[in-house]
This record gives C-alpha cells, sequence and structure tokens, in this order.
C-alpha cells in the first residue's frame, strides 16, 4: 500500500496513495479535493479538465517522472478536436495513476471556484449554488420490481451522486418518460438543493447530457429604479447586466407618495403591484435578449429591496409600514417560486428574498451587510446606503447596530434649485479656489475640467444641465472652505466674501456655478435653500451614524463604507467637510458602489451565504430614529457645518478655513451671528 | 403535595395530582390526556367539554363529592345560553379541581376521537386529520422588536400550541396584516400538520375565533365512475357523498381503449386529462352543494385510483402503461396543491394521492390494503378487488403478496348476452330449482322474487331489461348446480337435462331465464358464450389468486374479503361453486364494499395511515402475473366449474350436483366429452 504512487492536489494541498490506475478524478473524490464533473466521470462534461505537472517539486517531497499518468487517450483527444482543449491539460477521469504525480486543479474546474469582485478590500465570493446540474445513467424498468420511473432516477442520483432525499417538480413527472426513453437512460437534470425548509428538488430535465449551463438573476429592486445581473450558474460569471426605471414611479417619486396613493385608491396597492412585477419580466426580457440566453434557462433569482417594495412586490399592501409601528407582514428571508411573483422565467425557478431588519430597514440592509460584512470586521465599521432613506450599519465581530434615517430626497439631486438626477450634463465635481473663489467643475459624460482644454467641444452634446448629489455635496463643501458659507450655512454676499459670484437672491445670497444664459442654457447657482436641504438631508445621516456609535458606546468608527449608486460618486472629503459621515482616517472612508447588489448576487452564487445573512441579520440590533430623544438632539447639533478640521487628513493638503460666518440682515432670520458646532 | 386532589380521566384512566384551582383542561394536559381545544382554554370553543361523575369509585380508590369541582360559571351559562350544553357537562377550561374528582371525556371531546366504521369486523378509524384549526392571541408588534407579524404569529403558534417550525403559504403574506387587525391580535388558523417532506404550513386564517369547521374529500377516480364522500376534518363525519359518471368514457369504455386514444390522437392524454379534472371539479360543485357549504373550505382531498386514471388525472401520457414492462412514471404517494391539479377547492389545499404498487395494480388496491389491512392479519387473507382488472391482495402480517389478472369486463354485464350494468331492472339474484329446473330470481329495486305476490307491480316501473355482474355468477353457478351445464361449461339440451328452458342457440344451447316477449320486453337466455366469457374471467381471477399462493406457498388462504362496488353484490357462495376464489370457509369470506373509498377515506382522517400506506406499499411483493409461466397453467385449468364441491359448506344444504357433461355435437367443438378438473 506505502508503495502505490502519491497523488498531491494543488492548490488543496491534498494529498494520498492510489493504486496504480485510479483515474484522477477518483482519487480526488476520495480526498475531498474539489475536482468538478457532471457527468460522473464519463468523458462527457470535460468539467473535471486537470494540468499535471513534471519535474521534482522539493516542497512536496516527490520528483514527477512523465510517464507518471496514463498516455493520452481517444476520449481526451476527441474531446480536443471537438471542443478544444488547452495544451497541459488531461480530463481527470480519462488519465489515470502511474506514478508519484502533483496535479493542479485549475479554478474553473472547481465547483467552489472563487468569483473575484473587482474591489480589493472586499472578499471574494465562493461559488455554491442553489442549483447544480447533474448528468446520471437510470435503470431501465423492470416489471418485476415494479418502481416508477422516477424513482430510479432518485435512486441514480443518489447512487451516482449520493444526493439524499430528492423530489420532483410536479412539472417533470410528465416529462420524465419522453426524456428517459429519447436519452436512452441517460439525463441531465437540474437539482435545486433545498433549504433548511424544502428538500432538493428535480427542476429541469434534459434527455442524454445537457452541454449548456444555466443561469441566474441578482435583482436590486429600488424605488427608482431595477437593475439585475444575470449569471452563469455554473462559472458564477456575470453575463450581463441591465436595469429599467421602476415603473411604480407614475405611483409617486418616493415611497411614501406610494403608501399613500394604495390608501387613497383602492385596489392601488394591487396596481402597484402588478407594474413592478410586468416592470420586472420586461427587464428580464431585455437582460436574457442582451445575453442571448432563452428566458427559460433562468432558475433561480434573488431580489433585495427596500421594505415597501419587498411589500409591493409579494403583494402585500404596504400600509402598515406607513406608520407606526412600522410593522411588516414578514420580516423573514423567503424562498418562492418564481410563478408565485408572476415571473416569466423558467416556470419552476426558484427565488429567494433576503430578510428585512425591520420596517424601515429592509433586505437591500441585508445584502449590504452581507456584501460588507460589518459581522466578520475587527474593525468597527460604519456602513452607509444613502437613498432617499439611508441605512447605516454598525458594528464589528462584536455586534452590528442598524437604523434608517429619513435623508430626504436632496442627495438626489431633488428639492436643490439647480439639481438633477445624475445623468449625462450634470455636475458632479466641483472645486472652488480658496483665493479667487473661482469654481472649476466636470460634468458626467467627460474627464476634462470646465477650465481645461476641449470642455466646450466635450460638453457639446449634453449641455450643462443641473447639479446632482454628488456635485451639490461637493460644491457646498468648497464653498465652506473657500469662506463663501458660514457654520450655519449662510451664503455670504459679494462683499463679505469679495466674490461677484456671491449674488442676491430673495433675502439671502447664491453662489453663481455656471452661468449658460448667453447660450441659452441654465443659470446654476447653489441658493441658502439649496444649502438648507443639504444641511436637512446630512444631519439625518449624521444623527442615525451618531445614535448608532451612542449605542454602540463608541466614540469613533475606524472606517466607512460609502454604498448605494450615490455613494459611489461622493467625494469621501467633501461629505466629510459637509459633516456627514462621523469622523475617520480619509483613506478609510471607501465606496462599496451598489453593495445591495453586490449581497443580492452572493447570495445568488452562493446559497450558504444565505443562511448566513438569516443568522446575522437574526443578530443585527434594530435601533428606531423616530424614537429616540437622542436623534432629535443629534439632529439638532448636526445642523451646522464644520468650521474646524484640524483632525482631518484633508488637513495635509494645506486647506484652511476660514472662521466665517455672515449676517443676512434679513428680519426673519434672528440676525444674529449663528455658532453652532458638533458636540 | 400529595395531599393535593387526585383528578382521574375516563377512559384513559390517566390521573395525576393537582392544586386547588387548576383547570382540568390543564391537568388533561399535563397527563396527555387527549381532550380537544381549539381556543386553548379560553372559553370561546367549548371543545373541551367534560362529564365529572360523583359518588364512590371503589375501582379508582375515591369518593367524588359534590363540590369537587368550582361551581358553574357565567362563561359556562354563556355558552349554555347561547349553544346549549348537556346537563352534567362542564367546560375543562372553566371548572378547576377542588377535589378528588372523576372526569369522563366524552368522545366528541377526543381530537383523536375514533370514527366507527359499519362493518363490524373493520378496525374504527381513528382522527388525526392532516389540518387542524388554531385559535391564538398574537403579541402586537414593537418598533423596537421589528418582528413581522407574520413571525409574531409563528411565535405564538409555538408559544400557545407547541407547533415547531410552522411556515405559511404564500397567500397569507397578503391577507395577514388585516386579519390581524380586524380580530384585535386574535386570529384562528388552519394549519397543515405538513409531512415527512414538508413542514407545517398555515393554509387559511380567519379573524378572532372561527366558529365553522373544515372538510376534506376521499375521491375514488374509477374508470367509469368518480365518487366522493365530504367528510368533516374536526368530527370525522361523512357530511355527504355523491358520485358521477367519469367524463373520460367518451374518449374509451375500458381502460386500455383509453390509452390507445392518447396514442393514436395527438393531444389525446391532455384532452382526457382535462375530462377529468372537469368531471372531478363538476363533483366538487355538487357534493358541496348537497351539504351545503362553501367549496373553499374543503382543504385536504385524497384520491384513490387505478394507474392508467392516475397517470390521466396527474397530467402524465400512460403510454407507458399500455405495454410491457408497465413502467409507471411515479410510484410513490404524492403530496401535491390543489392549483397543481387545476380542482376548485380552497386555492391552497393539499391533495393526497396514495402510492401504486405497480403498473398494474394501483393506488386503488393501495387503498384497499389501507382499509382491510391484510398487512395486520393473523390468518393468512386473500383480498380481491374485482373490476375490468382484478386486484389482488394474499398475505398475513408475515408478507403481502400482490398481482392483478386481466377478468375482462364480463363482471360487469359487459360481453354477456343479456348483459346489462347494475341498475334498476337488472337481474341480480338468481335461483333455479335442481328438480323442476324452474329459476326464480331478483331485480335491483325490488325485494320481491319473481315468484312472490306483487312482483308484477313491483318490477311495473323499471321492467326487467337484462342481468349485471352478479346475476350472471348466480345464474351460471345455479344451472351448473341444476345440472343444466357441465363442468367445461357446455350448456345442455332439452333432451340432456329435461328442461324445456334449455333453447337451442345456433350450434348449441341456451337457457332460458325470463321471456318477455309478449309485453315487447326482452327474452334473457344465458347462452353458452355467456359461460365462457364468465369462464374466462372467473379463471383469469382464480388464476391470479392461486398464483398468489403458489407464490407464498399457500395451499388454502383462511379467509376472502370480496371488495369493490361489484364485490359487495357476489354471493360468496355462487363465487366459490363457480370457481371464482379458491376454497375457504363460507362463512371467512365477506364483503368489504368500497374498500378503496374506505381506503381513501382512512388516508383523510389519519395522516399517520398515509406513512403507514407507504410502508407497506414498499413491502408488498409485486408478482407479475403477463410473464408467469404459472398463471398460463392455472389459468388453464381453472376455465373448468368444479364439479365437486364437497368440501365446501354448501354441502351443507344439502345440494349434491350431478357430475353432468353434455356434448353438442358440433362439427367445430371437437365432438368428444370434455372433462377438465382443477388440479
Amino acid at each position: 500500500m506505502s508503495s502505490d504512487p502519491l497523488v498531491i492536489f494543488t492548490p488543496s494541498g491534498k494529498r494520498g496513495r492510489f493504486e496504480v490506475g485510479t483515474p484522477i478524478l477518483t482519487a480526488a473524490r476520495q480526498l475531498g479535493v474539489d475536482l468538478d464533473s457532471v457527468c460522473g466521470g464519463r468523458g462527457i462534461c470535460s468539467k473535471c479538465q486537470v494540468t499535471p505537472s513534471v519535474g521534482a517539486f522539493p516542497k512536496h517531497g516527490v520528483t514527477v517522472s512523465a510517464d507518471a499518468l496514463s498516455n493520452w487517450n481517444a476520449v481526451e483527444q476527441r474531446y480536443k478536436d471537438k471542443r478544444g482543449l488547452i495544451d497541459g491539460r488531461r480530463l481527470g477521469c480519462q488519465a489515470t495513476v502511474q506514478g508519484d504525480v502533483v496535479i493542479d486543479v485549475p479554478p474553473e474546474s472547481q465547483v467552489h471556484r472563487q468569483v473575484v469582485r473587482k474591489r480589493a478590500e472586499a472578499r471574494d465570493i465562493v461559488m455554491n449554488p442553489s442549483t447544480r446540474l447533474y448528468y446520471v445513467e437510470v435503470e431501465e424498468p423492470d416489471m418485476h420490481q415494479p418502481l416508477g420511473d422516477l424513482e430510479r432516477l432518485i435512486e441514480a442520483l443518489h447512487d451516482q451522486w449520493e444526493l439524499e432525499g430528492v423530489q420532483a417538480d410536479f412539472h417533470i413527472l410528465s416529462e420524465l418518460q419522453s426524456a428517459l426513453r429519447k436519452g436512452q437512460w441517460k439525463i441531465t437534470v437540474a437539482v435545486h438543493a433545498g433549504d433548511k425548509i424544502n428538500p432538493p428538488r428535480i427542476m429541469h430535465i434534459w434527455p442524454g447530457y445537457y452541454e449548456g449551463t444555466i443561469y441566474g438573476l441578482a435583482v436590486d429592486l429600488g424605488s427608482t429604479t431595477i437593475a439585475a445581473h444575470l449569471c452563469d450558474l455554473q462559472s458564477g460569471e456575470v453575463v450581463a447586466s441591465s436595469g429599467i426605471m421602476n415603473p411604480q414611479i407614475r405611483f409617486g417619486e418616493d415611497l411614501m407618495s406610494r403608501v399613500s396613493y394604495g390608501m387613497m385608491n383602492k385596489g392601488g396597492d394591487v396596481e402597484m403591484t402588478t407594474a413592478v412585477r410586468e416592470g420586472m419580466n420586461a427587464l428580464f426580457v431585455q437582460i436574457a435578449s442582451e445575453a442571448e440566453i432563452d428566458k427559460a434557462l433562468i432558475m433561480d433569482a434573488v431580489f433585495v429591496c427596500n421594505p415597501v417594495m419587498h411589500h409591493l412586490f409579494l403583494g402585500i399592501d404596504p400600509f402598515e409600514l406607513g406608520q407606526a409601528p412600522f410593522a411588516l407582514a414578514t420580516s423573514s428571508a423567503l424562498s418562492l417560486r418564481a410563478s408565485e411573483l408572476e415571473l416569466n422565467i423558467h416556470p419552476a425557478a426558484r427565488t429567494y428574498i433576503l430578510p428585512c431588519i425591520a420596517g424601515h430597514v429592509g433586505a437591500d440592509a441585508a445584502a449590504v451587510a452581507l456584501s460588507e460584512a460589518p459581522d466578520k470586521s475587527d474593525e468597527l465599521m460604519l456602513v452607509v446606503d444613502v437613498g432617499t432613506n439611508a441605512e447605516i450599519l454598525l458594528g464589528n465581530k462584536e455586534k452590528v447596530l442598524a437604523c434608517s434615517s429619513p435623508t430626504g430626497p436632496a442627495f438626489e439631486g431633488a428639492q436643490i434649485s439647480s439639481g438633477q438626477r445624475a445623468a449625462p450634463g450634470a455636475i458632479e465635481r466641483v472645486e472652488i479656489d480658496v483665493v479667487t473663489k473661482e469654481p472649476r467643475f466636470q460634468i458626467i459624460g467627460s474627464d476634462l475640467w470646465s477650465d481645461e482644454d476641449g470642455f466646450d467641444l466635450a460638453v457639446a452634446a449634453t449641455g450643462i444641465t443641473g447639479i446632482c448629489g454628488s456635485g451639490i455635496i461637493e460644491v457646498i463643501a468648497e464653498m465652506r472652505m473657500a469662506g463663501l458659507l458660514d457654520a450655519s450655512g449662510l451664503v455670504g454676499s459679494a462683499a463679505q466674501t469679495g466674490s461677484a459670484r456671491c449674488v442676491p437672491d430673495d433675502r439671502t445670497h447664491a453662489y453663481l456655478l455656471w452661468d449658460g444664459s448667453a447660450d441659452g442654457g441654465p443659470v446654476i447657482t447653489v441658493t441658502n435653500g439649496d444649502v438648507r436641504a443639504i444641511q436637512m438631508a446630512k444631519a439625518a445621516l449624521y444623527s442615525g451614524a451618531r445614535l448608532l456609535m451612542d449605542k454602540f458606546g463608541a466614540e469613533t468608527v475606524d472606517k466607512v463604507v460609502l454604498a448605494g449608486a450615490f455613494g459611489a460618486h461622493i467625494s469621501a472629503k467633501h461629505a466629510m467637510v459637509l459633516g456627514m459621515i462621523p469622523d475617520c482616517p480619509l483613506d478609510k472612508v471607501t465606496s462599496a458602489g451598489n453593495a445591495a447588489g453586490t449581497g443580492a448576487r452572493i447570495a445568488l452564487l452562493n446559497t450558504k451565504a444565505r443562511r448566513e445573512i438569516e443568522a446575522t441579520v437574526r443578530k443585527i440590533k434594530k435601533v428606531e430614529t423616530a424614537v429616540e430623544a437622542r436623534f432629535q438632539e443629534h439632529f439638532v447639533n448636526a445642523s451646522a457645518i464644520p468650521n474646524a478640521v484640524e483632525p482631518f487628513p484633508i488637513l495635509a493638503q494645506t486647506v484652511t478655513l476660514p472662521d466665517v460666518s455672515f449676517n443676512t440682515g434679513g428680519e426673519g432670520s434672528g440676525g444674529g451671528r449663528r455658532r453652532r458646532r458638533r458636540g
């Protein structure tokens, strides 16, 4: 026995001795090496490709000779001729052990391969999808052993794949007999692995060996947009991404107006449910056509959304979410059939909706928690998903707290005089020279700054149309840094600031960012009202974070993650100048992009992550801002725009803020000097 | 402690000491006494009625004083005023222990009450339905503990009823919030208990306390008729029974012609599936209207049927059942939603279809096994379900064998010259005088014999129209006993038999049973062809039974059960004279009526019985008659009609059979004397 050849697998390092003639796939299975196979070692699927090495491996203590594996065989040659095989690769089910050997399992041959995420600091996704393909050979019927065809298929899945307790979806019954006979008792089945409630179930069958793949959808159902990633459930690859406007917008721009629509119009909730499902189906048609695949191959879909969208999508009247105590109909994760949600993908497709944390903190926040994993962090981590409502998570390995804070739509460009959605033509980056008080900016759709050559040409197509959310944050922070704005949020006059761009505006002043009137374009100013709106929004956001810090017992946080489409575009420096987020070293502020969407993708590709986030959500402590006195207190204190930024790394950039404050002289505004500082 | 009062429950005999003031319901629960309650002891449902006894109980060693229970209270009085309460009854949740007491739990207060079956020799059915009602009080939402309404309902079911792992049907989500608020956080839920695959699930909710009951259907889906019992799922009572013709008859009278219809007509199987489901729904409308209940209160349905009907009902093309090896698409029991079968009962109603034993021995045979329980019998028991195919079970506690035998439709009156279905006007009982060779008979619809006064009047409405299955068996057996028929099955001539009723018929003879031609009615004869048809049918039946006896290693059986609508009308004596069934003491031959329907009712009312029959079916050994040489052998030997009946108790009636045999003299028939005896 000890003279049997030694087989060492990389990268796992697993090793064992096997008799001469043992197929590599068999050795891998016996050692628990993660080597894929759909056909069960029959030389059909080629998923078990491996790369043997030759030469001395002092690290492993073996020398591999050129004849350590059996000769290249006809099955491998046929596969190579038909589909191609990278030089040096062998099929693990064909190549057998002849001597000591080191076998590398390339990532694409691993079942639990890692899907690499773009962000360096983020965890990779380990593939563990809910639905997998299995090729089996089924025993022919025998009238003396009168088991049904289905029962023999289930036996085959047990014997050939060690699958226990498999059931079949109802529709399989009417398809099975002809498929088995057409495939001459060979069949490929898609099996949903089940979960803590449901047993594994056969969802689809193909006669013989099915060469294709199957797909899943990760859907981020937002109030404004619905975005989806279409993923290959075998490779984990995103094969298409697409988005549409949420058709519910016609019932109200924000969530509360939709809740009201349901209250004011009999059947309004049903109308909205129909609308969002129809929109979803339109999106699925679009994404499938983009990827050039059959929609019926989509067998799994994961949804994340805020509580109101959650209820409307599920067909639940969101009435209760519009009033205290904000009772959710259900807070648990849901496993449903696509047909229950009237989705036109595979008729038996499974769907999974992440759990809600509370009446204001939805499955989208749960998805952010799954993606950013504050519960796995050693450092104290603040995760802020900025939107009309900001969802805020604060925690580390020890515990995680969550709240939502009503920031309103200002960060999305609404309620801002020159505000607009993030779209080509919108100002998204602003700098103001502290000496000249003159601005320069970038618009969405061009990489040039407004004072660079070619800018006029670059913006000719779109024009300069307004300011989007990230632009308004930058311009206000820059105005503060340039001494154009006092701590209370008042815009100074031309006389006070020495800048002709500070123009009178009603009884206050506004900063003229861009005057396009000569060409019939807009005059874009930042008014005192704009500053007020942003002050309210940022105070809400900041107060939520501070409240969680109080509850956690923390004075500072170690890192901040800005999530959400908007979060991805915010400049950390400006957000901190503005006082949107608590103090934190600037290099510890990162943007996670659409973390909710990423969480959906993780849950789609790895069913274990579903159990994980369900457990995490049960442990997350919910803090209700609406009834916390300290939230109000923080809010009042946080409306000022900080004038002392010494602790921040931005000082390294030698920005010195003048401690200005202006008196508008208006009757209604009190007139006195306002000085509010954060406590 | 030991001085606490002693509480003794009857009929269980369970006893224990309880503190003064303990409610009887609480005492019952702690002792595991089967005392019903839907409202959980809140004095609403009155399901926990008990009868306390007063006086000396030497058997129990106690004397019960008149004040052993707390005084009659206002809740009890209110209930009595409103709904009535039998004198002497108390509500178990209101009456509390004050002294030693003996408490009787009447049958209607037991959850697991017994449903008494009409047949004395049959087991009673113990109530254990799949779906039960629970009344619960749910905690109001709390924004600091943001569990969903559903999760709090599930907690309440756990805390108040010890139900574990309850899930909810999807439709509950959209109904729950308004129901909870309408019922002021009190709600009645129907929970399906789940099974080895599925968790318990909430199927329906009512705000507050629901006073009504819920129903289930036991359906016997036959080739010719569909019959259903509607049962109260709380009391077990049959509240209505109804039947319709299977609308599939238009595609073919017998099963094989329906299989052929599917083969010859594209989409024919789908047409037949639609037809049977539509028929089923029509039946459900009929039965619900008969019982004057809302169809939506039907929450469970159990189906039994032969394999071809099984497949057609499920939407599976029965093609494979028409040819060897008779492969079933599935042989397991199936738990499906009513919606999957397009049934118009409660939209979330569960259905259960019993397992099939083999390609020819279906869920109906499984239901017969459940009803007659040969697997629990000490005696060797032969169960014969006679139809176009006879399903035969033979066994005892040790083992059970099953086969089906192609008897053809002769027993149902088809292929018989004067044959007809069992319907008013059909001759069903016959006696022939051994001396005069004159017949007397009864027809369906009258209890009078044809030679009794008033018979003419009694049959005036229907006329005498033909012979049904039981009639043809009796007349042939009687002809044999009267010496009108020889052992080979030839009808003697008038000269041979001395009876003018033996009239020439083509090249053979026929026995004139009834001549109604004077009144324009039919001439009813038993022809030699009729005898041949019955010989074939009974030989098939007998051979199947004999084959199972061979396989079992038994020469005789201890008892015979005749099942099926036809079985209920067969005279055991005549069946044995004819040689339909193996020798057995006549008093050990019983009729089980529609045993398949009874099996369906058992499975409906007791979910444990489902697990039981699933286990039994897995153990039943299937014998395939089609490929057994011994079946052919038995068949050849069994076509004769026995001429020695000495071992049978009918001899006690001093009937002596002449050992006659006739020569037809016909050219084609060989002319020699035929003598076949069973081996």
